[in-house]
């Protein structure tokens, strides 16, 4: 069951499947990405976790001997990125985004609060970058913060709205998909910042 | 409006106040942290949030011309601790507690999963801690994750099942206290840290 922001009511569950016919479709990038911080916290590679999805709450209701029931609430606005944690003693912090446009990704996709706190971040010396996921593809690409930001302040400056799919590939990097790890992202940060 | 876990309905208001007479009661812990890390963002000198309040979605309504309403849903316990940032390049999580105890602070108030997600922070090399608050003293406590592990070791072993207020006097760092800065945890972190 999906709700408006891509949240899930359960955990996502584990999947057997033959490898060779292995397809990513159908599976939602947040799925695969809460599956690969599972298995790298299960094996004490990092500790990156989603953050709960905003909501603000207006009415709760509280039933004798059972649990409150929230009966009136909104979703809200994210103030920061989806995902933050630890790796080799580094701050960790992304935003990951998925298209099915089959030419580019539109920056309307990311908000300038988020861009903001991305620029924080860096300013902190952490490592922040975002993940795009075509969906068409089956790709998955690693971008860095820095990089984003050229191409957001060239949208602000009346520049294009979006980033074609091959600046991505020319761009960022392909982020290899393993049966465990389905979003591997930390052997690009292995390469990148270690 | 408070809800049962101490979410707020809206972002706390900061109250100008003769800062002769200045009394800290009336104003949760979590509203202190969040005006602390709300001043720590505006002065550039850490980037610390509050996670929102885990939620678990049950049912949504889509009226017509307007967003989209929560009618259902839960809230979940959290799986990590509150509070996660960057400063100074290191990787910061804590948890905040207050209690109106006056002689010890009841170790009921942590969870399994909040002590074992501190202790993969730690082995990751990021900065673990809780803040305890006595409200009857008005004083908040930077106790250091890796202490309050053995307390809570101590418990598992048939300890005692709280740390006493002269043991949070000896063992952990009274926070001081600033206008803007509430609880100005990070004056401790630089004495602990760097």
């Amino acid at each position: 069951m999906n709700y408006p922001n891509g949240q899930r009511k359960t955990m996502p569950v584990r999947i057997k499947q033959d490898k060779n016919t292995f397809s990513n479709r159908g599976m939602s990038l947040e799925e695969d990405i809460n599956i690969t911080n599972q298995f790298y916290l299960d094996t004490g590679r990092a500790v990156i976790h989603k953050k709960p999805t905003p909501v603000q709450i207006v009415n709760v209701n509280y039933p004798k001997r059972s649990a409150a029931v929230i009966t009136e609430a909104y979703f809200k606005q994210a103030s920061t990125t989806d995902y933050n944690g630890i790796y080799r003693g580094k701050y960790i912090d992304f935003e990951a985004k998925e298209t099915k446009n089959k030419t580019l990704f539109p920056l309307a996709n990311i908000h300038d609060h988020q861009i903001e706190h991305m620029k924080s971040i860096i300013s902190q010396g952490g490592i922040c970058f975002i993940i795009i996921r075509f969906a068409a593809y089956d790709e998955a690409y690693f971008l860095e913060a820095e990089k984003l930001f050229l191409f957001w302040d060239d949208k602000l400056n009346n520049g294009k709205k979006s980033i074609s799919y091959e600046k991505i590939q020319n761009e960022s990097y392909l982020i290899p998909f393993h049966f465990q790890m389905r979003i591997n992202y930390l052997s690009i940060i292995d390469k990148l910042y270690f």
